[in-house]
């Protein structure tokens, strides 16, 4: 068997134990597993931004991967906890609607609901189930335990709203922020490759220049680019895009075509 | 052999090559280590918060773990660098006190003063015995390498204050804040699971209010609540009580019970 | 065979899911790999900076580690992607300088500049080679593929100007600030060791004072001290010397002897 992989995507932090006590939960069930951080620092409950970012991320990882995400302001409440298996791919997260972009369009997607609490860590907390719950279960399913055993099968999971652009009677089409990334690039909803001429609008500005890489466009301007995750960035060349428009998640975006 | 598992908790933060250039040490002298980070965040020097923070992480470990702590204000000086074993696991630390929570209780701890320095990484450096000390002893460790063969055994290993409760003659019980996490939850060392009722002072304020589960809080509100680590945390519902109370590690909080 | 492992050093934070899809890609590739993070904080495109801080891990790494370079301003530009062999390591990275440090001053040090694009994913992005580029050719390298597959040796690769401190005709020898790290030491380009007595100069300011180890200096006061990387570091005990002197990367840094 190939060595089981497990990553992690929460809204922790790094300054604190949390994450280092899941995977201590995970290491002591599945020794072999090797872990790889999605990353910690979604905004505190950001529901959304995780579940772009996981989208983003799985389809980079190999068959059998195990995803743990803990994104959870319901932890405690009765949100239930699944697991979600598409792709050859196993997700365990809290039924918050984390899962939509990386389950959604997947029509042999499976959705198992949580009930086999035998698995979890005892005490149970009423605040940590990162370490509790969603740990033992990502440890035992990296082991090679069937998803299907710890729990029933379910059909009406949370799906948030989709992120797929709208098109108006006008012919322009309204996308939305997703996130700024660390280089300040806005990356939107709106899909790379339509053809042109467009410009975009956001927040009262026209951007009408693109270009084909960072490095080849103009000093201190706004432009548009095709982005690694196949959607529309809003960029400047070794500047920050973010910082110039200062636009936050879900801010519209608008796709109009050139006259 | 299960495969060997070595954690690191520092104060180096992650921006610098610190903690990697460790890990290489160390991947060096036990190629199968698999490495977990509990933080590298821990504030500059800070003895008393790694001390409590491994003492959070370090229970939810496989028996065999090495954990290696460098928060070492007095790297260079006379210190002494120590082993502690205890319950399975083997600490690596400077003898700053930093051991005393995960060590302080067991009866059946282990100390040991590393005095055998043809283990160390040559030429010694002043400043950096994470890289040229501790490394190549959690290293040979992780192979297997008794503790005792790094030094005699020690009694008079450093400890700090105790964070236990201390109770008043009016029968009211005094903790410290120990630390806000990401989330802005404030951590306090008194116990949770004491029989009610009674409200908890801090900083002037007096809070009544408790809740089982975040979710489960009115908004707006500071609550207590009984938190992962087994003690009093004061939070509010998606929002940061430490932004609200910006009280400091150390600072007072007292449970009184309620008439 | 030793357990492959693979560093990587990077500019892309770790709030976005950069990191985790190029470790999603050589773990796919290379499923025995073991990943370290050497840093991805290096300021957004600060070349000089990456080169040094891989030069300071690279060392304390195992023969055979593949360590993977992205900090790339001209990423979708025409800039190479090259390989980089020297003293039993690889280094995957964009010809920009970043290697500079690592195999400038080594004559055995091979250079290949990465043709072969049957090796990189598709469709290849133009923003992210770490993922499409980068992390194949490295998760390929760390399965034993030799570098010399991927393309021709060449010796025109980028070199970035030396950090070699510069004596001038009055015998002070000038060097350069090459950053703070997260204690506020300031780590200069300086060779330590040098026989005194000498003064530094930095900023206005003349710094006199020595200490063999951060503990033993007085409070308050700018000291100077041999540094983990063999050069001379501006420090103060327990405090920030970068907040005292707030000086940036390749500021000056003149060495003077005591008369």
């Amino acid at each position: 068997m190939r060595k089981p992989l497990i990553t992690l995507l929460t809204d922790f932090g790094t300054a604190d134990h949390y994450v280092a006590s899941m995977k201590g939960v995970m290491a002591g069930l599945c020794p072999e597993a090797q872990f790889v951080d999605i990353s910690h620092e979604v905004a505190p409950f950001a529901i959304t931004e995780a579940a772009w970012t996981l989208a983003q991320a799985a389809p980079c990882f190999p068959q059998g991967t195990v995803h743990v995400v803990v994104v959870d302001p319901g932890v405690g409440s009765e949100r239930r906890p699944i697991i979600g298996r598409s792709g050859g791919q196993l997700f365990v997260a809290p039924d918050n609607g984390v899962l939509t972009e990386v389950l959604g369009g997947e029509p042999n997607a499976n959705v198992f609901h949580i009930t086999a609490d035998r698995w979890f860590r005892q005490p149970l907390s009423r605040t940590f189930h990162g370490r509790d719950v969603f740990a033992p279960v990502a440890g035992r399913l990296a082991t090679g335990t069937g998803a299907a055993e710890f729990g029933p099968r379910i059909e009406d999971w949370v799906r948030l709203p989709s992120l797929r652009p709208v098109p108006n009677p006008d012919g322009s089409c309204d996308g939305v922020v997703i996130k700024a990334d660390r280089f300040g690039n806005i990356i939107t909803s709106l899909p790379a490759g339509l053809p042109g001429p467009w410009v975009l609008e956001i927040a009262g500005q026209v951007i009408a220049g693109t270009a084909e890489s960072y490095a080849a466009a103009p000093p201190e301007e706004l432009f548009s680019i095709a982005g690694s995750a196949g959607t529309i960035e809003i960029s400047m060349c070794k500047a920050s895009a973010f910082n110039r428009l200062a636009v936050k998640s879900g801010v519209l975006v608008r796709l109009r075509r050139h006259a």
